[in-house]
Parts: C-alpha cells; structure tokens; sequence
C-alpha cells in the first residue's frame, strides 16, 4: 500500500518551477540530480520544459501512467490537484504546500477535504507541511532538502520537517548512512504507526529512528511498535513532554500531546529506546544498527590511559550497569601479558605506550571471558600510539567475536585517522567515554525487553453486566461520579475484596447494621456530591458501641449538610472496621493518547508528597504488575523491613490486574482510585477500602 | 613563587636527546618550535649539539641562569639530576619521569626522596609523571604534546596527562583557545590549590578547567576555590565518584578517592561546577569564558523551527530552569511583526522561511523584555535560510545587550559557516539545543551562588573543656565508642536539648529517679559495649509506674548480658518521656579529603530506606543548614502537612549548627549520630534523645 514512496516507476512533481528560488524548481532537480531511474514529469501551468524535462499542464495530460506525485502548488489548489491525481489513477502524493491544519480554523478544514479526496480514490498521503521523502536505496529523492546521504540501514522519519533538514544536512556533512528519510507533516493520512508497518520487514533497515511530537493512535502504535521492535530496534525522541514544551508543540501543529507519564510508560512497555536529543537519538542508532546486540548487562572497559578508563567507569556507574567482574584467568593472563603498571582488573588499563598488538591482546582476552558481556574500548593518541595500527586490530578482535564493542577515540588531530577507519568498518566509535556507555545502557534495556516474557493478558471471570448496570444508573442520573454504593458493586462484580457494609438511612439502622457486622465499625457519609469525605470530617473510624453509631450517625449528617446543604445525602455507611495494613493506591487516568494510565504507589505521604508511584498504560501483563512494585522507592516497606512480615504482594499484583481489566472494559472510565487498599501480611490479602470513580 | 611556571627566562631539558623517538627530543623540539623567546640548554651526556642547540653535560656547567628545568632521565637518576638544579639556583622543574609514587612501593620512597631535596633547595616541583606544561600566552611548550594551542581563556589543569593529551589534540583540530595547559603528575610538590591561587589574578584566564581523580587537602582547597571562584569561574571533574571508579583510581595514581557525597558537597559549598564530562566541561568552559554572565533563571528560546524549539523548552525543564514569560508588550510587538504561523510567546518561532532581519527583530525584542534573563538562539538552515547573515546579526544583537545568548546552529554543511562566524565573535555554539541549555543551567547555578549569602560561621559559647574531659575520660579506657552518660554530657556541654534523665545501679535507685522526674518515663540499658539498644530490646518506653520501673530494670539487665555475657553494664537509664514530635537524624561522617560530613534527614524509613538526606561539609553557616532542610524530598512533612502544624525548623537548624561546631572543634570525632532528634511544633523546640559518638 505505501510501496509508491519507497521507489515508484514514476513521479510528477505538480508545481514544477524553472524560477531556480522556487520549491517546485528544487524538487525537479533533486529528482534529476539523486540517480532516480524512473520516469519524471513536471507539471506547469506556463512551461513546456523544465530542466531539460518535458512539462504537462495537469497530470490527466501525461501520456503515461503516474505512480507518485509531490505537490507544492498554493494551499488553495491542492484539492483540485489531488482530484486530478485521483482520476489519472495515482497511488501516492506527498503534498509538501502548507497552510493546512497547522494554522487552525480554515485550515483545518481544507485538510479534511484532501484526506476525504485522497481516500474517495484510494490513494495515500504524505503531509500536507511536509518536506518529502528521501529514499537512498531507490535512489528517490522527492524532497526539497539538497544532496543525497550515503546509502545506510537507518531509517528515519520526523514530524518536524526543519529537524529532518538539520539531520540531513548533519547526515551529509559527516558521511552518517540513511536507508529512508520521511518527513511526516501534519499526518492527515500517513502516520508514524503506517511507516513502522511499512519498515517492518524491510531488508534495508536495521534501525528505525523517530522524531515525533504527538501520536495519533496510541495503542495501535504500542501495538506494532512492539511487534516491529522485536526484529528493528526503534528509537525515538518525543518532544512536548514538558508542560511548557507542550504548549508549544499544540502551537507547533496542532498535536494533542500526551502527558508524559503515558510517554513513558508506553514507550517502556513496547520496546521503543526513548531519546532526549538528536545527538542522543544517532548515539543509539549507530549501536543498534552496528554493533552486536548485547546479551547482559555486564561492561568491560579497556583502555590506554586511566584517567579516561576512570570516567568510562563513573559512567557504568551512573548508567546502572555492571562493571564485569573477569574470571581468574582472564586476570593472570593479562597480568603475565600486560606491561608493569598496568591495570589487569576491570578497567583494563594498558597504559599509554602499548603498542596495538597489546591492546589488541587485551581486548581479545577481555571478550573471551565468559563474564564479560561487551565492551568499552577506548583510545587517546599519546606520545607512540599507533592510532590507525591499533584502530585495525581491534575492528580483527571484534569480527572473531559476537559480543558488542563500542570504542571511543578520544581527540580530533591525532585521533581522527583511527575515527575514519573504524567507521568504514561500521564500529560505533564515540567522541568520549560517556556516550558510548550510554549508548551500551540502550542496547542492554534492549536485551532486557527483549527477555522479558510475552505481554499476555490473563482476563478474570468477573459479572460485566452489573457495571454495564451501575454505570446506566450513573448516566440516567445525569452524573458523572459514581456514588458510594455502586463503587462498591462495581468493586464486588470485579472480583475485589471489600469490606462488609451496609448503607443505614437512620440511627436506628445503623445500629442494627452496626450489631450484625460486629464492633468496631467504621462510619461514612454517604453522598454522590461528596467525593473526599475525609477531608470535610465524613469518616468516623473505631466506633465500638450503639450509642457511639447513633452519635456518629447524627454528626455526620451535621458535617454533610454544612458542608454543602444542597447536598444529597444517602444516609451513613456503616463498614466492618478493617485491620491496619499498609495502604496502597491503585489508580487510573485516562490518557488522550493512549487509554487508561495505570498508576501504583504507597498512600499516605509516598504518592502525594514523595511523588513516588509507578506507572504502565493498561491492560498489563501479570510480570508488569509485578515491575510495578518493584519499581516503587519505598518497595521495601511491602517487603518489609526491621522484621515486619513482608506484604501480600500477590494480592496488590492481583488488584493492579483487576483494575487494568475494569479500565480496559469500560473506556467510559476517566478517572479511577482505590483508596486505600489495605494490604496485609502475606497471604493474608488486601481489603479495597474505598473507591473513586468518574465517568465521562 | 609559580611564576617560572608561567614564563621563564630560560629552560634547561634535563635528559634532552636526538633520538627522534624519545621524549627529551620532542620536549626540545617543541621548546623550539612554539615560539618561545627565551634561552633554552638542552642537557645530555654525549651529545654536544641537539636540535642546533648547544648541549651541555650538566646545568652545573651551564654559564648562565636557568630558571625552569624540564627532566626526562631514566628515574633512577631524577634525584641526582635535581640535587644539581637545586645547586644551580633553578626555581621550577617540570619532572616528566614516571616511576613513582603511582607505581608504590619503593616508587613512593624515591617520590618522598624527591619532595625533600625540592624543599631543601626552596625549588617548586610540577609531576613527577606528568606531561609537562604548556603557556599560550608566553608562549612555552614544556610538554611532549606536540603543537600549540590557540591563545584563548581557558585555563586546564589535569591530574591524567593523557586526558590533557586527548583535550590537546582536541584543541588543535577544532580550534579551541587555552592559556595555560598544566599537567599536575602525582602532585608531589604542586598541587591543584597552587594552580588555583596562581591563576587567581591572572589577566589571560577567564575560566579554570581541572580534571581532578583526589584533592590533597579538602579545606584549604574549598577555601581557595571559595576566594577564587568570585571572580573566575572553576568548572572540574572529579573521576571516581563510583565504587567501581575509585578502585580504578587508586590503583591508577594512588590518590585516596574521597567519598562522592563529600566531593558533592564541597563543590557546591565552594561553587565550583560539576562536569560528568569532558564534554561537559568545554561546554560549560565557552559559555562561562564567552558569554555575558548571567543575572536571573527566566530563559528565552528563540528559534527558526518549531520542533527544535520544542526541543529546547523540554530541555529546559529538565534543567529547572523557567520559560520566560515575557512582558504584554513584548509579545504584542512580535505579533505584529512576525510573520503568520509564528509564536510570538515563549518559545518565538520566527518561521524556517524568515529571513536574517526577521531573526534580528525578534532577537532583540526578547532581549529587551525585562523578565528574560538570557536566551536560546536556534537556527536550522532552511530553504531561504542565510546562514551567514543570521550569524552576523545575531552577534549584532549580543553586543547590544547585557545578556547571554548561547547559540545552536544546527547541521553541519550548511551550518558550518555560521559556527564559524560566531566562534570568531566568541558567541558560544553547540551543535544541539540540549547542551546549549545545560550551559545556561550551569551559568545560571553559579549565579545563584554568587547570590548566596557569605559562609559565616556563627559560634555557640559552649563548654569545650568538658567535651575535652569525656573525650580523655574516653580514651584513658582504651575506648572509641563513647558512652550513653559521656554522650549526655557532651549534648549539654554543647546546648542541645536533652530529656532530663539520670542513672539508676538498681531498682530500687531507679523508682526513685522515676518518682524524682514524674510519669511516664523511658528506661534504657547503659553499658559501654552496647551501642545499637534498640535492636537488644534495650529500650522500654512509657513506664507508668513503680512496679513497672522494677520489671523494666531486671528485664534490661537479662537482655544485655544475654547479647554480650561480657558486656560492662554500668545499669540503666531512667529518662523522662519526651512527647511524639517528627523524628529527625542529624550524623557526621569525617571524610579523608574534607572532614567532617554532616548529614540531615528524617528518621524511621526516610534515610534508611528511601536515602532522602542532605549533606554538607562543616563548619556551615545559618543559612546552609536552612538550604539543608529545604533539599530534602520529605520537607514537606517537616513543613505541615494536610492542617499540621509546622515543626520546630529553627531548632533543626540550631542543633546542625551546633552539631557543626561539635565536629570542627574535635577533629577525633569519627562518627556522630543524633538520633532521634525529636522536633516538635514551630516554637515548641527539639529534643535530642541519643547521641551515638565515635572517636579515632
């Protein structure tokens, strides 16, 4: 379906121009300049010739068939354009003229209009505000950025035409290698997800790199990102993730941005390495596309100079991955070989006037240690370094093995000589220490995800229908908070624990709930205007007697009514009083972008004021319930600490699974929040003591 | 003192050669060839000539002065050579050898032998193993790194003489200024604090770069670099701040790696900017050396394309600093000015089509809003972009005004016109928006300490006579750890606040002082052996009565004797009961490098297991203890939560000051722990209720 915009038999550039300021001037040339094979027509209003090329009033005018056309006529002709290229049978535009959705209002509308041409006669588009397509395998260049970037295995696509231009041209200056370059524009038909598909299985890339500032389809895209990522590894920057940044971005084109935690979790869940800067982004790419993947997490480095060996280690350190520990005789090897001075432990220091037969010596020892998973090699030329000597026998080492080596040549003059060689041998070589190792932290979060079990959903047998009932009974009220007693239908339909309880009209109810439960028992005013009913006093803990329930009944009523004496006021829930535990929440936002936002931390202070909690885009698997625990600070309080029993972490696990199935069920869930949920000791499960619901 | 460091006179290369490959051969070639106006004697046994130079067998015998002397011979015989320079009347040597103390042992013995005849002589000694030293300004190249720097305003120094080499090599290809380039070796004689007092009024630096592995003496150099760092800006790298790196430099150059948490606090006390990196470091270093210092954290973004500006807004909020919000008229002025589709708020986006006049306008609105502090400047070259201009008129502007702007051009073909304009105008420029903006942060961090108030130390007027005593008492019995009834007389000696208390030898005494101090009260088992109480069951809280008093008493004697059958139990200690307040943990730790780190966190759990705790290096002032509160993640507990009220903060800050005092007064405090320090609300004080004490 997008094959068109890999490499068609034939391109017509609508628009074409031979004022040499003009876009539809550079496109022509471009085509004519990057070795496209097929066939090309200008289409011109006024000229017969452009570029030595024969030019058509319209493309129902060309004689032969069309496969891709680029338009870059005035916003207020493009409709016509496209209509055209529908008749004459075209399979792909990349509409490159702005003025579309990015300036709002009219424009907006004008976009609608060509998504609906280009789907009557089921073409696909490209943009509109874009700056084309660059393909170096076809060779194709239907863009206006000039010169072609070598031929590479990264594919690139970015929703900022002027970002693609910065790295093209960056692409060019340095020799980087591009297989395809996308800009996307405004996404009105082909979005980030189509060209993940479309990359998925081709032979020419080996990474794809991402530059987006909003997604359109947030699970579709987790979908076939997680899919595609198994064999590629997908990297990509999301910008507008500060709230300033964001403002920006709607500004920018219009994207609704998603909230960063969503992000986050999502593009941890499916794989994607996330980037926080170009210069990052191609850090990471050069990696995963060159080296060896990597299959654990402990980092050897080697070095000809301490200071350097030093700070790569610093770096390990801060990247929490692990400095090898080398076997025994990987040690006595190195110290019988190694000159006096030396560092035979892990960072292998080989000092500044070894020759490169030693250093070649110790980063072959290095990497046959079973210890070992891959490599930092580095280099500063010194005083009878041989750079490019020494540049050639470790690019020998790393082809006799199958573990992943990154080296960083330290310098410019001296260093560059060796730069040059181990790129042409496609080694990622880095400009200092740190880089590399932040590139081995990506490719070993990659092996991590990797190795992490399917994401199966186990479904519970829960009663739907009751909520599909309760949430009715919610609507015909005209609200949108779910009341006390349903939540607690809601909560018993899915399966959670609950506390007995009984809604009481008056005192004399109440005590009689109060006297079938058994003392102590817990009292709350029961209303569906008010939400947080701690804080106007709407909860009375421990009551232990008749009396003391006809008092807190009575109180309670005062403290509703004051609060708000419009309110409408149920009565008081009388609940069995639940053993202490610890309190955990367990909540769920809606994200625009991506569903429901799972969230899991301790109550009390640790969410609110410790900001602690731990986040995944539901449903979730029952291993990422797990992680979610785990990757809580104050984790060790449920594992339980100064000999506390641990906590019933099955029974949080289990609750986090029930929710993530609700919020999956019923998508009409904005907000969602157990709290608490009393947990217990192990093997003693958790008790949901109250829950917060808003509907959309 | 330094000065023949500087510029000498004249230069003698003890071990000079003609030998092509050795090192006493590029020393004199490069003497030679970099421009130097002074004599310089090669000194060698066979040779008469080197290099055109006459060669003499000793500085004995040559017939003038010699006021700087670079030695390359074997080590075996660098102490001989230096006792002649000594006789000579030499000032400075530069000692190149390697095969000292870094190599330990009977290396350490010969580095020691070395010091002494230095000292002897009155002479001042760089090395020895270091790389030598190189003066643009002079200019002199006393190093065997070959080429000469461009003259700029940075000033390096650099415990790895490798790393120096790479940052030399670096500087040559890219064409980075330096004034002074200096290699410290093992810092046998001059160390890093020298280099800092030598440049502290030098005319030719604006900066100071160190890449530092240890510091030799942590207070004189936190006191220097506090002097220093006023007026010229210090930017280091401390390497080994991992476990794992500090192993590496230990065996690297045998420097005690003092504790990361230590060297954190001492550099931020002293104001000097961290760096992770190399990197990190020359991008602090061209901002700091080039751009107009900063006065605020309110930072515009400027930019020719949306997404990278978008960019730059999420990086800024990573770095915490503010987007600006510019004033009405600012905005209103873009907005008729700019063209359509642009931003005139903050971040501007001026449009990839606008032209060099266009940038100009907006560049300058931005830099007039009063509430813009300094700017982003991005610019992508795009279609229509002039590159040159805009450089040109960006620097138009800068002059202008009184604030930063840091640039980013981004790209390389087409860029790299505009980078070079502005480096030949000292705008700073980075190849990405990100680290423009870590610059900005570190600018911006140094003005805030610049802003802060003086270090003063306030003093207590406190008993130090009978801390003297206790401490005595102490170690006449051949103890470190001091007791619970010393601990008590310390506390008070230095005015803390402590629960009126007493020991009881018995029961019955212990009835009585229960009586004497009222219910309820807190009994704790008092021996010289056990420290940790709590974790015997050493404790018992809130005693009510008598017959309680009693059962408590027999219970603490059975449980220390059943912990350690030998332990010495002087009894136990009936205290009063102090009321429940928010449990705080004020600790020092004396660290090899800095001495006495303090500690503040929260108790129970806080600094345990969530590691939430503030450090600094005593003595501080009022105002530091105040900044140590506020970095802590669970202040706000401290501050009130959910209608608290807040606690006692004058106290916190009143007992880490003293605590403060306590430490600096008595260098053999190796550990101190107060622990709890029961705060109670605003007003109403804190109590300290143990104190745990070890002596050296």
């Amino acid at each position: 379906m997008l094959e068109p915009f890999y490499c068609p038999t034939s391109v017509a550039v609508i628009g074409a121009s031979r004022d040499e300021t003009k876009l539809g001037h550079a496109v022509v040339k471009n085509l004519l300049e990057c070795g496209y094979q097929g066939r090309i027509y200008p289409i011109n209003l006024k000229d017969d010739e452009i570029l030595g090329l024969q030019a058509y009033a319209s493309v129902l005018t060309v004689p032969g068939d069309i496969e891709l056309t680029v338009v870059v006529v005035p916003d207020r002709f493009v409709a016509t354009v496209l209509e055209e290229c529908g008749q004459k049978g075209v399979r792909g535009v990349v509409v490159i003229t702005a003025g579309f959705r990015e300036v709002g209002g009219e424009g907006l509308k004008k976009e609608k209009e060509l998504v609906d041409i280009v789907r009557r006669y089921d073409m696909r588009m490209l943009g509109p505000n874009c700056l084309g397509v660059i393909d170096t395998i076809c060779p194709l260049n239907a863009s206006f950025a000039r010169g072609m970037p070598q031929q590479g295995e990264i594919a690139m696509m970015s929703q900022s035409g002027a970002l693609l231009m910065a790295i093209h041209d960056w692409a060019l200056g340095e020799g980087v290698g591009f297989s395809r370059f996308v800009s996307l524009g405004n996404k009105a038909d082909i979005d980030e997800t189509d060209l993940l598909q479309l990359w998925d299985d081709d032979p020419h890339t080996k990474v794809i790199v991402a530059y987006l500032e909003g997604i359109a389809d947030g699970p579709e895209f987790m979908k076939i990102a997680e899919h595609v990522g198994r064999e590629t590894p997908i990297i990509a920057i999301k910008a507008g993730t500060s709230d300033a940044g964001a403002r920006a971005v709607s500004s920018h084109t219009g994207t609704l941005a998603g909230s960063e935690r969503a992000y986050d979790a999502a593009f941890k869940q499916a794989g994607i390495t996330r980037a926080d800067s170009v210069e990052e982004l191609f850090q990471y790419a050069h990696a995963f596309s060159e080296a060896t993947p990597i299959k654990g997490d402990r980092i050897a480095v080697v070095s000809n100079a301490g200071g350097a060996a030093i700070m790569a280690t610093d770096a390990l350190d801060r990247a929490h991955l692990q400095l090898a520990t080398f076997q025994r005789e990987t040690i006595e090897l190195l110290q019988r070989q190694l000159p006096p001075g030396s560092n035979a432990l892990n960072p292998v220091d080989v000092r500044g006037d070894s020759d490169a037969e030693m250093y070649r010596f110790a980063l072959d020892a290095v990497l046959r240690d079973g210890n070992v998973d891959g490599v930092i090699a580095i280099l500063i030329p010194q005083a009878v370094t041989k750079v490019d000597e020494t540049a050639h026998a470790i690019i020998e080492v790393v082809r006799q093995h199958d573990k992943p080596v990154l080296s960083s040549f330290m310098g410019k003059n001296l260093a560059d000589v060796g730069v040059e060689i181990l790129r042409d041998a496609d080694i990622p070589n880095y400009s200092y220490p740190e880089p590399a190792v932040d590139a081995m932290r990506a490719m070993v979060e990659r092996w991590r995800w990797l190795e992490k079990p399917p994401r199966t959903m186990k479904r519970f047998d829960v009663d739907r229908k009751k909520v599909e009932q309760a949430f009715a009974a919610v609507r015909d009220d005209g609200r949108v908070k779910v009341g006390d007693a349903e939540a607690r239908q809601i909560m018993e339909a899915y399966g959670f624990t609950i506390p007995q309880s009984e809604l009481a009209r008056d005192p004399d109810e109440a005590v009689a709930i109060a006297e079938k439960i058994g003392y102590p028992v817990v009292m709350k005013v029961t209303s569906p205007d008010i939400l947080h009913k701690t804080d106007i006093g709407g909860v009375k803990l421990n009551i232990m007697s008749a009396s003391d329930v006809r008092d807190a009944f009575d109180l309670l009523m005062y403290r509703a009514y004051r609060y708000m004496p419009q309110a409408e006021v149920w009565g008081a829930l009388v609940q069995e009083m639940v053993p202490q535990g610890k309190e955990v929440i367990i909540g769920v936002n809606r994200d625009p972008q991506f569903g429901p936002l799972l969230l899991l931390g301790l109550g009390g202070i640790y969410v609110e004021i410790l900001k602690d909690a731990s986040f995944r885009i539901a449903p979730v698997a029952r291993w990422e319930a797990e992680e979610m625990i785990g990757e809580l600070r104050s984790a060790p309080l449920l594992h339980g600490i100064r000999g506390e029993k641990p906590s019933d972490l099955g029974a949080i696990v289990d609750c986090v699974l029930r929710v993530s199935q609700l919020a999956v069920d019923f998508p009409e869930i904005v907000e969602l929040d157990i709290n608490p949920l009393m947990v217990h000791e192990e093997g003693k499960g958790a008790v949901a003591l109250d829950m917060r619901l808003i509907l959309s």
